[in-house]
């Protein structure tokens, strides 16, 4: 079992804000991130997927299939993007790093193993907001 | 003459978009950074100043000085903010790095010398919106 | 189960340098590490910890709180001092990155089980000395 | 259990191309990186073991050791060197990173097992091809 | 004035080798570089431009169009090549660093012009062969 | 003129502080860097010379020689050492960043240029304390 990574970047606006929560407890638990119009980020990801080396490629996936689906699936979707107005995936949910996470990876694992025929599958995905402060999960 | 650099990071949410020009125009010249909704970036400045070394110190200027006055007078402003919305001295004002940096210069330029009495000035600053691209300004 | 992390730095000064030895020894063991008059480092740290995203928040635990207890308990007493000679809970301990890390976590662990009610547990804690080395503990 | 990790880096050229295909198929599945004339990069190689610390140094293993087995069975083969043509081991193999770890860890496991009298192992190595993608393996 | 600068990468073998010099003083002079099986890098590379600020666009000049010349006329040529066999402007040269950059200068300063009407110009050139080493050129 | 610059890298113990000043005043100019106990940091330098390219070589100056005068003259005396009591050349001066760079230059320039028979002059060296605070130093 090999596992091979793949580092995707994107740059959002977002906030963080439960719709529940009066103007005054949002700030008092986002702080910053709660300002109303908006701060963003250059979020940088990382792909983890595992599985056994083709003998013929010498690779566990091709990185360009890997890369394929990334762009087409995510980045498409959240590059230069406002995530809580433009993305469909994460509308009425927060736009925190381990929310983000997880429905990146309700995305990303069909993709991988239908792409490599269930020889691959997804392992981690990262993601940094800043480079202080990331989140990983591993789907369970 | 020595050239002091102090790093500073902020986070925040932009559009690149001309008033004066038509939907279809802001997104064939500025792309994905004309996105109505936002995006936005990890923006990292570098701000540098030059002088003598003062010989009781050891130091152009304390780092500490230059850097309570880009916190109170540009990251205070700037940081988990909306240029294009939230910022008073980009109002009205395209909200590229070539301009923030020229904004920059006019509010820092003369608090650096007001606090070292002329003895320190601004030499440059640096503005990265991505590690891919950054523009930097001299003051002519 | 979602993993976040926080990064910290701090600056410090310390020695390898065991008691019991002669100087010579010493220095055949830990080199340059050795010099009686100390060397220093930038070293950087990664606190991870795990736990169940919180619907309200979006959050495993606020970074704001984990950055807190990693400031008052670790960054206050090892920035800017002597590991060996200045920090109560290193006194009579060798202060390589691995003893360093063992004793961080007996003191991070309990304080983010109580700030989260035990619904979060440090996982990992990584300590970089330079920019090539690095230890890493899971406390067991 | 601690885990330590070294940092090493070469600089080599290689192609990945199966000798089995026509050159049509080797250009379809590795694109550019079949280039019959070659191409290069710097890799960049994380070797990370195991073990308890040593009351008497606070070492898992000293990292001057680690560095010379990493220096002596690696680096001194494969830095500066054509992957495909000039490193023994790689001989008839496809010199992807996937490839290039499983070899590393055949030679480095057995190295660090006799220098620490098997205290301490292996635990992974991970290989940059360039700063977006990288390989990682556990010995399983 | 403003200068805006763009990083490019490109990932190429070469060897440095004087046609006119024996084996042995090849390898004296330039060590394990003369290696005559190649080596390669991942090539990091900085572009520098400066003029005026276009009041219409805040831009010195659309970094998506000093981004396709530099892909266009110098990643196309050198990246996943050799450099010393493939690339037809430095037939006959020596390709060290500081080659590289006089010979991108000559071919990206006139279509940096071309593209703005002589409004913007090279200003520098940055090129990395590791992360220690590195060569820049401004035009004279 | 082409510049070519390298990267070295030290580690060392330090503290600020003017023996003609109290200890209160010293720890109000110099906050933490004061401590009595020395502090320490990993030191990034980038030593940036000058001059034409050899055409038989296609170098400025060789790295080779460059990198040996930078580790003679300057790490061999500075690395894992302690700056304000075992390095000859700062005794009775303040440890900063400003004032060790211009020790560096009287001791770098006239090496380079006898190396290279005044072909080549130091041109900059610049000194990071940290990531966030850097100096830099032009001979004049």
């Amino acid at each position: 079992m090999i596992y091979i990574s793949r580092d995707a970047h994107f740059c959002a606006a977002h906030k963080l804000y439960n719709e529940k929560w009066s103007k005054e407890k949002n700030e008092e638990i986002f702080g910053a991130c709660a300002n109303e119009n908006w701060h963003g980020h250059n979020f940088d990801m990382t792909v983890t997927v595992k599985g056994q080396v083709d003998p013929d490629t010498g690779f566990v996936m091709n990185f360009k299939d890997l890369n394929a689906i990334i762009k087409k699936d995510i980045l498409e979707k959240v590059d230069h993007k406002n995530l809580n107005l433009d993305v469909d995936f994460m509308k009425g949910k927060l736009t925190s790093c381990e929310s983000l996470i997880v429905e990146f990876w309700k995305i990303l694992n069909p993709k991988i193993k239908a792409v490599t025929n269930n020889r691959v599958v997804l392992h981690s995905i990262k993601l940094n907001e800043t480079n202080k402060n990331y989140a990983e999960y591993y789907g369970e």
